[in-house]
């Protein structure tokens, strides 16, 4: 059963913005054993939205549209597929009423062009939008399933999760994708490659990809597995390049290596204290995304200047001129000085050289000390990280955090997921 | 004169790989004057990539397939369209020998199947890689321009530049794109459209697009305007719009709000600290993006647990007991707080309930205080943010440096660019 991926937006069709919402809809479509055979981007033209539709009906079994849902003259999706489909376009009661509701609960004047959003093409059921104004539609025309969802991210993902794959489940496809996932730490792609090459070469039949993501390096594998079979090779493979890569391998349900420090550090029931000068505040932001992580962040310390580092981390200023602020002796410092004013048990540091300007032949760009307290013992860790200004920032924090990670899974044995 | 691209590659078509490849073409395109209205993307099939073909055949002056011209079994683009179109396909005698010598120049073995980026068809000119080993082509096939490019940008990149863009000016579209954008805080995507609807609808030759987007509301607009001819309606229209909406715009080249925010401490003389409760360095990470911020941010607490906001940021803990850490009093305790241990001249706080626990009938998910403090005065902002976590957290710095520009604007006097 083939589907096919339209998306709408003038702005996919300029040299600055991408298509990512197929990447979102293509994952969940596999989900429900469909295959994404092709992809198209059209603007916000009315006539070229009805056109592709009429040559997606003639050759598509599922045609998934995404985008032009909003309240402004330039969403055109609804009238569109209406058009192309010769169906009438009416306003939903309860829709407009549910739109209504909205505006009052979050305070904002509803105007005319807004009721738009409440309109529904003939035949169509609508689809819940949890997060934002616009529903999506879900219509069959002589056979063939045709989904409209909305283009900003935050409400597709939901709306596919919750509204589209169940559904697209019950159509029933007879076979569905078995996916398996690491994520790992400590080494480079091909470092992985070459270590595990050896043994998914032998599995053929499971797709293996191996990609450097951020900050952490994946391997996905995934096999079409007919209903009522054993997807007996996904598994022999996975467990057997578990074995191989051990302790590297941080999680495998793709948490985000934010959410396992948390789990650990909720489980030894420790607390954390971040001071954080070229990151100014990455780390604690991606700590903190975790829900609940006030049971064991306690908060930390910006010390973008010298003068912040002594007066809040109580770096003493002698050591701060004697040696830099980017050094060892400085993260070391930073790292258990936050530990002691923030009152945590454990303490995390990160002094560098973002740049662009700011490096030395002794210091160049790229140069990053992370340090690391816990009351028992001061440690830290020297990298010199490519890449531009926003790169040597994310690289040094997910030093950073591995950094903790790889810590705590010394001292306590691991902790995988 | 319409313009489509075809990306083919198999891999496109999995949730981890979006076709990029095209955003360079669309950028040469316009150059050359010819808009890209439709763009596809499929697989390594070679039934896919001919139907497609023969569907742009009717509807496009310019087609550009790219990818699919490397030498496994599944480049099919070569055969693919010589089949759509009914063409022989032929080894070049000259393009193989190119090619030997390329294979023996890198030392590398030449098999069987490299032979096949010799292939030319029928009534092709021959594009030349001047990185790589695929060839493009480039034929006419009643009156429509159909180019085969290859897939790796660093091969794409300078054959789109010194081999198509130079043909596809000759083919004289005649015309350029000019363009204007602007971004604006303080209203909603719907509240733009209808302050700012009823001036550009009267500009039909003028494409206008509004776009929500992270923190703020956006304004495209792009005119074609033939060669020797003046962009009068854009200019007239942005410039329209422009007064229409005031100080309400914060940039008129795509600035970033930081960069223009470090613009305007910079010039006011100001440094600024930051005390982030829910938001825990996202706005601290936000402004440090900018290089050289050095230069106006000290740096700020992450005061996550009240114990750090008592401490670090002075903030007394008789405030906290009786209003609670997210109220007005210590939003503005927080702000001027955090002025005062770190010495700058301005504080901006934010302390609010993220979700998705820790909500109650007083105090929902998603309240938000934003606490601004300059020595002088002291002010705040409430917000009840919709969302999720992650959106109330991001919406939650959106606002917080909303503020602080709303703030200094209205000192100074303004400051866009």
């Amino acid at each position: 059963m083939r589907a096919e991926i339209i998306a709408v937006g003038s702005e996919l069709l300029t040299p600055d913005h991408c298509d990512t919402n197929s990447l979102l809809i293509t994952e969940k479509m596999n989900e429900a054993g469909f295959a994404v055979y092709l992809k198209s981007v059209v603007g916000d033209r009315s006539d070229d939205i009805a056109a592709l539709l009429r040559a997606a009906l003639d050759r598509s079994a599922f045609v998934l549209i995404c985008g032009g849902l909003g309240p402004t003259e330039d969403d055109l999706t609804r009238r569109a597929v209406a058009e192309a489909l010769g169906r009438p376009l009416s306003i939903s009661a309860p829709l407009l009423e549910n739109l209504r509701a909205l505006f009052a609960r979050r305070g904002y004047p509803m105007r005319p062009i807004n009721e738009r959003q409440a309109e529904v093409i003939e035949g169509a059921q609508v689809l819940e939008n949890s997060v934002g104004t616009a529903p999506g539609l879900w219509l069959e025309e002589r056979g063939v399933q045709i989904v409209l969802l909305p283009g900003p991210p935050r409400e597709l993902s939901p709306m596919l999760e919750n509204h589209v794959l169940p559904r697209a489940l019950e159509l029933g496809a007879g076979r569905h994708l078995v996916k398996r996932s690491f994520r790992i730490l400590g080494m480079t792609e091909s470092e992985v490659d070459s270590r595990i090459a050896p043994i998914y070469t032998q599995y053929p039949q499971v797709d293996t990809t191996i990609l450097a993501s951020r900050g952490y390096i994946g391997i996905r594998m995934h096999q079409w597995v007919r209903q009522g079979e054993q997807a007996g090779a996904i598994e022999e493979l996975s467990g057997r390049i578990d074995l191989t890569l051990g302790s590297a391998v941080f999680t495998r349900t793709d948490q985000p290596l934010e959410e396992v420090i948390g789990r650990l550090l909720r489980e030894s029931g420790r607390t954390l204290a971040v001071a954080e000068s070229c990151t100014a505040g990455m780390i604690g932001s991606a700590i903190t995304r975790v829900p609940g992580s006030s049971d064991y962040f306690l908060g930390g310390v910006l010390c973008y200047s010298n003068d912040v580092k002594e007066r809040l981390c109580g770096v003493p200023g002698d050591l701060l001129r004697r040696h830099g602020a980017v050094s060892v002796e400085v993260a070391e410092a930073l790292a258990n000085g936050v530990r002691l004013v923030a009152g945590s048990s454990t303490g995390l540091s990160v002094t560098g050289i973002a740049g662009p300007g700011g490096g030395s032949p002794e210091k160049p760009v790229g140069l990053v000390y992370v340090g690391l307290a816990d009351g028992s013992r001061v440690a830290h860790l020297r990298r010199v990280l490519p890449g531009d200004r926003a790169l040597i920032r994310e690289r040094a924090s997910y030093a950073a955090l591995a950094f903790l990670y790889q810590h705590m899974v010394a001292e306590t044995g691991g902790g995988r997921t």
